[in-house]
C-alpha cells in the first residue's frame, strides 16, 4: 500500500471503531482528524430514533374495552413541593409486551425475556391495503415469503411487525372495530406464527393493533402458537410507517417488574 | 491511489455506511463483498447490550420505605387459559424515571420528554472509592472536571449518570441506609447540577441509588436545581460499572402514560 492509502486506511479504520464504540472513545483521534460531524446522531451508529410508542392515558383504547390505567396523585406540587402519582395499570395496556407468561402455565415472565432479544433487527410485514379492504386482514405465510423476496431471509432474534395502518385509529371505537358482537382489526394468521417458530430465528412479533391475532378470533390462536415457545410478543406498536421495511434496529423497552405477564413498554427504532 | 488501495477505501466507506444505517441497507454490499460476520451485534453500530435496570417487586427498597408495587393476577391460565395481572405502582420505583414535573408546578410530564434525549450520549462518573469511605459522599464540580480531564468535554444531550457502588446493596437495607433518622446514599451535589445546567448540554443525570440528592438532603436542591430546568433524571440506575465511562449510549425506555410525574422505565446502554 502506498504511504496515502496507509494513511487512509488507517483513518478509515478510526472512523469505524468511533462508528462502533461511540464518540468519546477516540475523541481525541476524532479531533485530531478534524473530520467529523453530527456526533450525537453517530454516537451509537444511527442517524435518528423514531418513537414506536403511543401515549396513553383512560382513553387508550384496550382489548376488554375498560380503561386499562387510572392514576391518583398522592404528592402535588403546592402543598409537597412535588408531584407524584400512584397509577393501577392493567399489564396489556397501550403499547404493551406480551411475555411468554401471558400464554402458558410457567413460561418466562417480563423480566426474564433475554436482554439480547429487546435489541433486535426489525422486519416490517406491509398489509395496510389489505386491511383497507378487510378490517379482519392477517399476515399470512405468502406475506412473509413477500418480504423475504423482496428484504432477503428474516434475521436470526429478529422482531417481525405487523403494520396494518390500524395506529391511525387509536383514538377512534375504530381501533376496537367492536359490532356489538366482535371486534375486528388485522392480525397475525397461525400458520405465519407458526412459520416464523419453525423456519426463522425470530424471537418477536408486533402488531400495530390490540392483539397478535387478529379482532375475531375466537381461540388466540396465534398467541398459543408464539408465546408457548419462549418467544414475546408486543400489541399497538406505533409509528410503523415511518421505518424501513429491513434495516432498522428495535429497542423494546420492555418493563421489568418479577413475575409479570407483560405491560406497558418505551419501544424505539434506531434507523 | 492504487487500485487495491481504492477498493480497500471502497471497502471500508461501505463498512461506515453499513455501520451507520444498519445492517439492511448495505445488506447487499455486504453479501457480495462477504467479509461481515456478528450482523446481529453490528445492526445498530453497537457491539454489546448492558440492561441498567434492576428487576423489582415489591421488595425493591424505595425512598418512603413502603412496597412501590403490588400485583393483583386477575386471570389465570389454569382457569381461564391466559395469565394477567393488575399493578399498582409508585411511579417513583425500582429503576425510574424523574421528569420535570416531578418537581415542578407545570413542567413536561414524562410523556413529553423529547425522544431525542432518550437516546443520549452517557458519560459515567465513578465516585465509588470515596462512596466507600462516605455513604453520603457528592459528586462534585470537581469530579465533573476530572472526568471531562480524562474524557474530553461533556456532549451535547449527554446522560451524565452517578456511578457509587450503590447498586450492589439494592438486595439489603444499607441500599436506603437509614439510621432512625436520616437516611445515606450518594447522590449529586447541587454545585454539580448547577454547572451541568450551566456549563453542558447534558439532558438528564442519573443516580445509581433511590435519589439524585444523597440520602440526608432536607432540601431536595439537586432536584430542584435540575428538574424544573426542563432536564429529567433517572433514579437506581443499574450496572454502570458494566459500562465505560465514556463512548456508550444510553437508550432510556421512559414510560409514556400521559400526565406522569415519571415512572418505572427499562434502560439499556449500547456499548
Amino acid at each position: 500500500m502506498c504511504d496515502i492509502c496507509v494513511m487512509q486506511a488507517v483513518k478509515e479504520k478510526m472512523l469505524s471503531r468511533r462508528q462502533l464504540f461511540g464518540v468519546g472513545a477516540a475523541a481525541g483521534a476524532a479531533a485530531a482528524l478534524g473530520t467529523f460531524g453530527a456526533p450525537r446522531a453517530m454516537a451509537s451508529g444511527h442517524d435518528a430514533v423514531e418513537d414506536l410508542t403511543h401515549a396513553y392515558g383512560p382513553d387508550f383504547p384496550t382489548y376488554f374495552g375498560a380503561p386499562g390505567i387510572s392514576m391518583e396523585q398522592k404528592f402535588n406540587f403546592a402543598d409537597n413541593g412535588f408531584n407524584l402519582m400512584e397509577l393501577t395499570v392493567n399489564e396489556h395496556t397501550g403499547t404493551h409486551v406480551d411475555a411468554p407468561l401471558h400464554f402458558s402455565e410457567d413460561g418466562a415472565s417480563v423480566d426474564e425475556i433475554p436482554v439480547g432479544s429487546l435489541v433486535a433487527p426489525l422486519c416490517v410485514i406491509d398489509i395496510a391495503s389489505k386491511a383497507e379492504e378487510d378490517a379482519d386482514a392477517q399476515v399470512t405465510p405468502d406475506d412473509l415469503r413477500a418480504w423475504i423476496e423482496a428484504n432477503g431471509e428474516i434475521p436470526d432474534n429478529a422482531c417481525v411487525a405487523l403494520y396494518s395502518g390500524w395506529g391511525a385509529k387509536a383514538g377512534s371505537d375504530a381501533f376496537r372495530g367492536f359490532d356489538g358482537d366482535k371486534m375486528h382489526f388485522p392480525g397475525f394468521h397461525v400458520e405465519a406464527a407458526q412459520m416464523l417458530v419453525e423456519e426463522t430465528g425470530a424471537q418477536s412479533i408486533a402488531s400495530d393493533t390490540l392483539s397478535l391475532d387478529h379482532g375475531p378470533s375466537a381461540d388466540f390462536a396465534a398467541h398459543y402458537a408464539w408465546l408457548p415457545t419462549g418467544r414475546f410478543g408486543i400489541e399497538c406498536i406505533a409509528n410503523l410507517n415511518k421505518v424501513p421495511a429491513s434495516g432498522a434496529t428495535i429497542v423494546i423497552g420492555a418493563p421489568k417488574h418479577m413475575g409479570g405477564t407483560g405491560g406497558p413498554a418505551r419501544i424505539f427504532a434506531l434507523i
